[in-house]
């Protein structure tokens, strides 16, 4: 580990409908891919029920503990969408309606559309400011370092762009990869001898079958790309004397 | 809430590539679904980084708040591969050889082949019960309720089959989902009465687009089916109200 400023995040998706399976979370893999090239380490997510004692709970365990911390699901109009009022008890301030938010719905919806149920999509915990959706414009929120975003992958995506000048970075996480057709245990004991001689890569050895042949993708991850290089080429040596062929990237040409 | 026995799980997903955006997990939905099928609840699911001080407090945080833990990952041959010891530190057991782990492994690569690196996949901590694993061998095991599976979904799926006689299962959670081209905003408010009306069905309101359209599936969970399908004769008849033409399942016709 370098000197460099490390910032750390979390996600709590907030979702039955991923722990029943009925859904395979997408945000995860959206957040985690554009937190670390911002040079923000996602550090933790968390699957979580509706349940408003759980979500409160895991939000103030993880809010002290992590820089930014997001949230996804549960703040559309219906009775199931139960987060804004969850976050508001988590930092213990009163929901309250904001005019902004009212007003996007406003012109979204009509006047005559805009039902109590969507007016309830305005409701924000005190002093929370708005993340603009440019899809559906029922907005996102943040509260001090946590911020609320919904479930659906499209809308996260179009909210997180909004969120860059929001979010103190650090020394972007990069990551090389190179991948064989050699099986991983048999270059094992000489790859974690790499890993000893490269501490500032942190390698990374991922086993996969294609075309019903087996070999591995090594990944190497950290903040300075040459130092990456120089442990890749070890790694590169060591498949050769294998019999492998290394390429860069995760999929080699078929074997 | 009944008087039903109510068996809880909770899946830690070890792995800095699902972090690091690099893949997306696929286990947790498997886990959930299967689960859920076998009457036993996912309330939870981590999503955790390969550093061993946390392994270790995520498990011990989790076993003995869940009737079972399942973690994925870690398990291989290669440096990077550090669950099994964490496993043993959080049991404060030490890690041992297996002799029928062994045997396997010898089958698998002949003794040759078997260097040091994969003979490491022989170790567990003591008072293990291996897990098989019919696709490449190397096992799996569990220490109380504490499952330790591998991070390839094709080799979780099988191991899981084997381990229907080591869970007990409760009644099992079912759904019914109902859906139609209707904004969601339009029938919150009657669907909250709805669901207040029909507390044995756990209503749940998903939103989605589709050849531009915009409609919502309705999703009743619970374990009697007549009741869910009572609270849906509901929904459908405000389906019906708003315009829409309500069908089973996540899938409407095109609009």
């Amino acid at each position: 580990m370098s000197a460099e400023t490390v910032y750390t995040a979390c996600v709590i998706v907030i979702g039955n409908e991923v722990l029943s399976g009925r859904t395979r979370d997408k945000n995860v893999q959206f957040l985690g891919t554009r937190l670390n090239e911002m040079g923000i380490r996602l550090l933790e997510a968390r699957v979580i029920p509706d349940d408003a004692e759980v979500i409160v709970e895991a939000v103030n365990a993880c809010r002290p503990r992590f820089d930014y911390v997001f949230t996804t699901g549960g703040i559309g109009p219906t009775h199931d969408d139960i987060t804004a009022p969850c976050i508001a008890r988590a930092f213990g301030r009163p929901l309250v309606r904001d005019p902004d938010a009212v007003a996007l719905l406003e012109l979204h919806y009509g006047r005559e559309d805009l039902n109590e149920a969507r007016l309830g999509m305005a409701d924000v915990p005190e002093g929370s400011r708005l993340i603009d959706n440019p899809v559906s414009r029922a907005p996102g929120f943040q509260v001090e370092n946590v911020f609320v975003l919904p479930g659906v992958p499209m809308i996260v995506e179009a909210m997180f762009d909004q969120l860059a000048d929001r979010l103190a970075g650090g020394t972007p996480l990069q990551s090389c990869t190179v991948s064989a057709f050699t099986p991983e245990g048999a270059m094992a004991e000489a790859l974690g001898a790499i890993q000893e001689r490269h501490p500032e890569a942190d390698l990374g050895s991922y086993p996969f079958v294609r075309n019903g042949q087996l070999g591995v993708s090594v990944v190497a991850r950290g903040t300075d790309v040459a130092a990456l290089e120089a442990a890749l080429d070890e790694v590169r040596a060591l498949m050769r004397d294998q019999g492998g062929d290394p390429v860069d990237g995760p999929r080699p040409s078929e074997g």
